[in-house]
């Protein structure tokens, strides 16, 4: 088992990472404030993984309320959370119960928004069981639902107890959904670890056919620098924004094409390229690192241009995105691969251009 | 103007009490984090208030979004918290808007949970025109909504930068209303401040005649009481616990009969009344304390006698409060007055007997 930590004070918290976590109940037990969990997932992670985990808990004496949604982007809305706020109430969970969220990262998401804001915040533990969210989502408390407005709209700050990675949960994950999370394994080179994004540049053929061990060297590695952003900047001050490459382009992706159609990881692919062609065209980058950029994300089976939305539909929706100050768009930028810049500078002509070079069709 | 400080290390802030405060724009302005704030009222206060406050922010260059709410308790649900998000979102706020609550303890409470969530929190400042928001929940950073089975079972902890309470805007305050704030005011003298409770008795009548300096004075020395106990359990692990004497049974009343039927004040007054006579049957209070409790709030003009709900329905609706832990009821008792205590030792049958002797009717 490989194990990492999260460095918050008195907030810390372990991310373990291994094959058949979801049956370790005994390394759950010590982060439970009471006998007593609310087990989250969806219609397609529970009758995969959840009976596993429910009689794990089961068999050393925690009490386990399951409650199961909808799968998809499309539900991470206020109607589903609720359904939360409803089987809680219902089953009389109480301050000190704790929710385990078991699924990709909507369910991390969402469950960790209810347990930042049922009765005012109880505890909860990350159970990934995409790659995505295995390398991104669940580590580093941001949790949120969505607005018809905007992504991640209504959400807040709320670190988890414990992340379980169980490796085993991937061998049930449909290839798309790998190269999605493939697009944020990707980012960590990007913005700030050269060596993994050669690393990656060797390895990504033994990654997409699922090696094992190459997965979980890549998973450990992402954890390992997610871990270490975090613990630097918690709520997103200075240099967490920098996690945040490609997804103001990406965003406007996911909300101009609808939730759910797009997948976030392919969203921010085809941002990481707006991205990389920004940073081109404002001197950073070379022809060779874009090139460079673009094959790591086609060996990933990612896309590597946008949804043909207009450009200013583009401009209209990222003008919506959290990372707006002041009226200013600040964009994350690559200075070099494994260097990354937060940006407020680009000239908007410059920004469109950079749009339209990586439109599709 | 009276000024007191609530001591919270970095997230500290002041409370400004004064007759006008809703013209002083000048004292706001330090606490924006840029010149843009969304000023978020109902419907009963923006016609008497909003003018003032926004004249006043606009004359000094700052940019204003008013949102208008409905009033009452039974709005403060997830449809018009989300009014705010929508308001705020389609007039582009971000990051560093600041969100102003201009209104009673739902709108504080609502606008506070809003700015706690939106964009995973944004800076608010608490201005209560109610004299049950001036003295309890806009100090202290507890913010909420209520969900159909429980009230304030969706919320989070999130500090103001400032709470400014203009004392004229109690002239327009229903005299209902005027005692329901009341009834936290004698809260602090129950639970604490035995001195306090004794100048109450003295001065109920100036209160109750709406005599300016006096209600100044018991605004500031409640906002005193709040601040010490928020300052030193910030997030209730512990004393915090205390200031909801009464409330475990008047959230039955509420709930019971309908959210907004009865005023929160109202429900606190008689749940305290039922506090008190647990008390009596535990052996702390002695009868001539319980007159004395009961007195005071009669002085008020509040009731001291719970709805006629069945006593079953009372402990089912109490079952649900956030207070429960490991199954168990935690009731803030008095083993004097102004020495309360955190207890979860009485026996059923005594709670029962306690609610039957102040039931109405």
């Amino acid at each position: 088992m490989r194990t990492l930590n999260v460095a918050l004070g008195e907030r810390s918290y372990p991310i373990h990472i291994a094959k058949g976590l979801r049956h370790r109940a005994d390394i759950v037990l010590p982060h439970l404030k009471t006998r007593r969990v609310a087990l989250i997932s969806n219609e397609t992670v529970a009758p995969l993984y959840l009976a596993d985990v429910r009689s794990a808990l089961e068999a050393i004496g925690v009490g386990v309320t399951a409650i199961v949604l909808p799968d998809g982007e499309v539900y991470k809305d206020w109607a589903t959370l609720n359904r939360i706020f409803d089987g809680l109430l219902e089953a009389r969970c109480e301050r000190s119960t704790t929710l385990i969220a078991l699924g990709g990262g909507v369910i991390g998401d969402m469950v960790g928004f209810a347990a930042a804001t049922f009765q005012r915040g109880v505890p909860f533990i990350q159970m990934p069981t995409t790659l995505l969210s295995q390398v991104d989502s669940s580590v580093g408390g941001k949790t949120a639902i969505n607005h018809p407005l905007g992504k991640n709209m209504i959400g807040a700050f709320h670190q988890p107890r414990l992340v379980m990675v169980d490796i085993e949960t991937l061998d049930t994950l449909p290839d798309r959904e790998l190269s999605a999370g493939m697009a944020e394994v990707i980012k960590y080179g990007l913005i700030r670890d050269p060596d993994f994004f050669d690393w990656l540049e060797a390895n990504m053929a033994a990654l997409m056919a699922r090696d094992a061990d190459a997965l979980a060297d890549a998973i450990a590695r992402s954890c390992a620098n997610k871990a270490e952003v975090v613990a630097e900047d918690e709520t997103e001050q200075g240099v967490r924004a920098t996690l945040n490459l490609g997804h103001t382009f990406g965003h406007a992706i996911e909300a101009g094409m609808g939730y759910g159609s797009w997948l976030h990881g392919e969203a921010v692919a085809a941002g990481a390229m707006m991205a990389a062609e920004l940073s081109r065209l404002r001197g950073w980058l070379d022809e060779a690192a874009v090139a460079r950029i673009e094959a790591i994300h086609v060996a990933a089976r990612l896309p590597v241009r946008g949804a043909a939305l207009e450009v200013a539909r583009y401009l209209e929706l990222m003008a919506h995105d959290k990372k707006v100050e002041d009226g200013r768009l600040r964009l994350v930028l690559l200075q070099a691969i494994g260097r990354a810049v937060i940006d407020g500078a680009s000239p908007p002509d410059l920004i469109e251009q950079a749009i339209r070079a990586r439109l599709d069709g």
